[in-house]
């Protein structure tokens, strides 16, 4: 079992990482021993390095466990005041979700919903941040729902503007996509082990100024997800509060090792955006259409179509699946689409061998497509 | 890095398991996929099988992402009613965390402590819940800050008589200590993957009976830590709602099946006992008393008090590092001890050279102590 081959995943995360991640989890540590004190320490260091801050500029790296969603529910739950009101931009699937998370805790919010395959009308935020009496701006930055990029920079002046706190779930972006942290104004952001990165799932963390987090204590509705609490475990004795996922954090460590021997986050991005322009173009080709105009597409995952009104995706998947290649459905509401991701240790080669085994799935299926453009 | 022999570890979790555990997570799996849906399901069932259980009997069990604690969180948070009151019985720290979670969500409560090192009160229970109007009773089943085992099936008698939920956090018993769940009247244990079943951290687990599950709906006070949702998932799609830690989970699964190979639980405890008992024999022998009483101890954790008034842990503890063993501060508030933990992938020949050098580090710290008992 231990050495076979898995299947590519074409997938938002967990991803295909490399044999090495893996191997860094055959180690067993104590979770409140030296040595992992020290991995601790180290890798959130290194999580403000790759976002180009320090804690000497203000910042801090908080790592939780759980899932990515965990993460943001660590945030929301424990930074806002009991007066608090947030405004969630959304245009898709993981906005609803900081919607939901937020109402699920009884705190006030509203929400600005445009189209999953346009982006948030700038002027309508000023609007609502004119009228609203908001305290706190939530917004999604690489949509995994459809794939597009939202523009959390040019946001975040306005949110500014009105003195609001801005968070930005950056779960599927961060690592993979050029972006000025450090000159934003960001107060939050989060992500997960198992983005771009390239680690396998197991904790998120959040990267929070911290003058946030000196201001929030007290305000936690929970005990597992205190991010206040967190933050004041890891600075105090360099420990996680409760038992954290240590295989999953070396396996981190690894991760962000070699994200710098790839050059960085710079070099991570091109190597995307390589595999997503080969992606759409052989997809074009063969006659598939993608569900978010190209100039809005990030290149983390590409939404398409279903190309015919009978489109079998399950039958599509499978014999995907037959022939070793992962791929993930949609998650659009408007629009039947399937999705493929283009992040992990995914490289040229994988793209064009995932587009060459669907073409023959295509021609398997007899279905009629035409090119849409080369 | 990756083939280095790691020091073992005689703590409470993370511990030190198989090569075979570590070897199950060098894959990666599609969360989605089908391959990995038939896993989470595989180890549901065999998760009750262990117990002695199933679902034709009335028991689910849903696996949480997080530490222990995020599934002990999940389900007091998801199972109590708005007007539900809780009593907490309690000699410990993980008695006392319980009753700080029930806190935090503002659901009422009232504790029955003891001494660290004393079984609760029975007499006292019955009292309690005469009087008091409760709807759910929780209790500690190994109390990992002393290592006492508490009666939890004397209990279970008398939580039943009066119509309440009992709820059982066997954190770092279960899969370690024989215990007839499908006869007792317990309603939900929680245990996480990194204790007695030996797997890695990263995600718990609670069993609980399908009519507490079914009763539950709409009660979940958060998003990521709702139990039913998470149990409705698991059950309607055989997915997690959000990201699994998909490597923990192929090592669990592994590890399950070492259990079984083994002997299961009775062969496993079995190990533990031999383990403890010859722990405290050789511990003794040099000097060093238990914390608990010999007839109230468990075999997972013994705590040893400290041998002196001027005793060094922190020297103690470096030299033994120093010599490759990890052992576990002491966690009790009314005496001075350290802890050593006797599960995992430990036998006979590690507990021999870990007391093998703690005899050259008494030695070489000039400790004069006098054997107690043999």
């Amino acid at each position: 079992m231990v050495n076979q081959k898995d299947k590519p995943l074409f997938t938002p995360g967990p991803l295909t990482t490399s044999p090495t991640v893996k191997a860094a989890m055959s180690r067993d540590l104590g979770s409140r021993d030296t040595e992992f004190i020290g991995v601790i320490r180290d890798l959130r260091n290194s999580l403000l390095q790759l976002a180009g801050v320090s804690q000497a500029d203000g910042w801090e790296a908080v790592l939780m466990q759980g899932s990515g969603t965990f993460s943001i529910e660590s945030v929301i739950s424990s930074i806002t005041p009991p007066d608090g009101k947030w405004l969630v931009i959304m245009n898709g699937a993981y906005g609803e979700r900081i919607l939901k998370i937020i109402e699920c805790h009884g705190i006030a919010a509203e929400a600005i919903r445009c189209a999953e395959n346009e982006l948030p009308d700038l002027v309508a935020i000023a609007a609502a941040l004119d009228e609203g009496g908001f305290s706190h701006v939530a917004v999604v930055h690489c949509e995994t729902t459809s794939g597009i990029m939202n523009p959390i920079a040019e946001i975040s002046a306005l949110v500014k503007q009105y003195g609001c706190v801005y968070f930005v779930d950056s779960m599927s972006a961060f690592g993979g996509v050029e972006f000025d942290f450090g000159a934003s104004q960001l107060d939050c952001l989060v992500s997960s082990a198992n983005k771009c990165v390239q680690g396998v799932p197991g904790f998120g963390f959040a990267l929070c100024r911290r003058e946030l987090l000196e201001s929030t204590e007290g305000r936690a509705r929970t005990l597992s997800l205190d991010l206040t609490a967190q933050w004041q475990g890891l600075e105090g004795n360099g420990q996680f509060r409760f038992t954290p996922p240590t295989h999953t954090l070396l396996a981190f460590a690894q991760a962000l090792r070699e994200l710098e021997e790839e050059g960085g986050i710079p070099a991570r991005a091109a190597r995307y955006r390589a595999n997503h322009a080969a992606c759409v173009a052989g997809m074009r080709a063969m006659g598939f259409t993608e569900f978010v105009p190209k100039n809005l597409q990030g290149h983390i995952i590409t939404s398409f179509l279903y190309p015919t009104d009978d489109f079998d995706f399950n039958e599509f998947y499978d014999r995907l699946n037959d022939k070793g290649f992962v791929i993930y459905p949609g998650k659009v509401t408007k629009a039947d689409c399937f999705r493929i991701g283009h992040i992990g240790h995914l490289f040229a080669e994988d793209t064009e061998a995932l587009l060459a085994a669907i073409r023959a799935v295509v021609a398997e299926m007899n279905l009629s497509l035409e090119a849409t453009s080369a």
